[in-house]
């Protein structure tokens, strides 16, 4: 059985209790020989400048790079408002994703049955969604240059940000969005403002052509970036895969999970391209939810979302497919049986701290 | 009695047809005597681009300049869809908010009681919801240069776009919505991405900055603007005022217009600043709902929302809130009497055109 090396960010926040929940299961797959993994752990965002004054260390960034897989919990937190931009916790999670190449974000918003009621949205308008949101991680306004401040005088300050899109940014995430979708129901809905925005121009041009190219088996549909989103909270069964820029995916793959109802269920991969040799890529597994500050510590976090991107590595970095299917049937069992961390507590369920809601998962398995 | 002078820009798709019950309204005020009105019209979008091939002319825009307020209908179509982007339909649209300096976008959420059913989201979660979203319109993204596409050769294209905020223009903005929330339930929500964007830097310290000098009384919150899209669909009623870029704020004000279930019935302002000599401030008023091709020419788009945008001019504008609190009864009553437009109808309700709803509410006054 191949060894895979694991590298562990826990992070900041309520990261280091649910990645907890993860070494368990890890322990327990090494355990029974059901897989091999290697781990090593890091430190990331606010605890990384706690410790050396950088959002995450050479020495980490270096594991990283050597890391078949990175599990990556959650940065950020009241307690360093005050630190310099440059090494704000959201820092060293802005470089992995650049340095490593990690331009694919893949983030599924799945309505899980058993929590339908716990969205804020009626029960048949998102009972059995399943949207793929592929949000392009490595472009945009996030790393465009110039991006500054100048005081201008006269107690007058200026503040730039620079959306930059290249023609082969836009090509690589949209053959992944297809690809997907190949898998799915097989359509894709676009999303930018072309009506604004050059890139949007550039993006819908773009998207349009490699479908043309490549993909004319997939259905293919642009939208504008806000009535796409109006779309999403009125008629979310109209999607399957949506492919979107830096920004509008991190706005609308957080309102989609929020739809939901399963935000403390979601997982997310960003992968790096296909290396041509080894037939690898870089990747990242993270829960869509954040660090959670306010709840840190408590025992409260879920860690189903911790633990469904992990599943998301078996599948995607490690071919483990069956294994992570095993996964998704135990957490939709314990799901089943009652147990429910504080997030998705509903009347007639027993509540499980992190901890129990981890063991019964490793249990059910 | 004063005269005021409207312009109207009836624009594209149900532009005109909504415009009309706006003219009929004007007529019953003037022939009534309760407010004197001189009405001019001109084109904009894609109907200006048919006419002149521009998508306002510059007598047009001389007319705009000169009028008390301008009313202004939707723009917008597939069948512009392929004209070069300096003269695309919302062209017109945007010079006209940056050349009249319509810098605050007041774009009020609400919730209908009628109309509660009608929204994807629980009845329960957006019953009473009555938030407002002041978006700045002439800055950000929407304007900033460079804003280019270049050929680099090799089959590459490269799209820029810059955000770009200045410290007034974020003050001033941000005593929009301090004003306005001292007249409300004295709460502004402040939404910006500052972990990634350094104009969100700019942004937080400059409204917490105008709020510690000038508005203390008013309790200020920052949300990160992804997690604020999250709160607005999961918690919606947290909110009172909400103040944001211009592009943060085209997203966020149509997902919560859409949260309302009463996306036909939601007005807009678009306000300059208040000149120092008349007193006055150049506006523009606009239903925050968009062309919708798909039904135009049959009668059968909502003339609410065009009317209460003429509600908003009556009240900001012309110093006219009784005659605009009038209306608002009288298309409640109209609501509540069962007449219902296609977009909003329900069980046990009565159909109505464009027109019959229009004729409906000016019986009713
Ligand atoms: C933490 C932050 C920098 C990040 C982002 O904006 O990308 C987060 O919101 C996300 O969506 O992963
Ligand atoms: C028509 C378009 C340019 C406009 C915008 O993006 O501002 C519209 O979406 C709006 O919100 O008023």
């Amino acid at each position: 059985m191949a060894t895979h090396k694991l590298l562990l960010l826990p992070g900041d926040g309520i990261g280091p209790e649910v990645m907890a929940e993860v070494k368990r299961l890890i322990g327990w797959l090494n355990a029974k020989g059901l897989a091999s993994f290697e781990t090593e752990e890091g430190l990331v965002g606010g605890s990384a400048y706690d410790a050396h004054g950088a959002s995450i260390s050479e020495a980490d960034m270096a594991k990283a790079k050597a890391a078949d897989a990175i599990i990556f919990g959650a940065v950020g937190g009241p307690k360093w408002d005050g630190v310099p931009y440059e090494v704000r916790p959201e820092a060293g999670l802005l470089r992995l994703r650049k340095d490593l190449g990690l331009f694919a974000n893949l983030r599924p918003a799945v309505c899980y049955p058993a929590l339908a009621d716990a969205s804020s949205l009626k029960r048949e308008i998102v009972e059995g969604l399943d949207i793929m949101i592929v949000r392009e991680l490595t472009g945009g306004v996030y790393f465009g240059e110039p991006k500054t401040i100048t005081d201008l005088g006269n107690g007058q300050k200026r503040a730039v940000d620079t959306q930059v899109y290249d023609t082969y940014e836009i090509e690589r995430i949209a053959r992944v969005a297809f690809d997907l979708a190949r898998k799915r129901r097989n359509k894709v809905t676009s999303m930018e403002k072309r009506n604004v925005m050059k890139s949007g121009v550039l993006w819908n041009e773009v998207v349009t052509a490699v479908h043309n190219r490549e993909y004319k088996d997939v259905t293919l549909e642009h939208q504008l970036a806000d009535s796409g989103g109006m779309n999403l909270v009125k008629y979310p069964k109209m999607f399957d895969v949506i492919v979107t820029d830096n920004l509008f995916g991190d706005m609308l793959s957080d309102i989609a999970a929020m739809l939901t109802g399963s935000l403390g269920m979601l997982p997310s991969a960003s992968l790096g391209e296909v290396d041509a040799k080894t037939h690898k890529r870089r990747a990242l597994y993270e829960p869509v939810h954040g660090s959670a500050p306010d709840i840190a510590g408590k025992g409260l976090a879920n860690p189903i979302a911790m633990l469904t991107s992990f599943g998301m590595a078996l599948r995607y970095s490690f071919d483990l497919g069956a294994l992570a299917d095993k996964l998704d049937a135990a957490i939709a069992a314990v799901l089943a049986s009652g147990l429910r961390t504080a997030d998705i507590k509903a009347e007639g369920t027993t509540p499980a701290s992190t901890t129990q809601m981890g063991e019964a998962i490793i249990k059910e398995l």
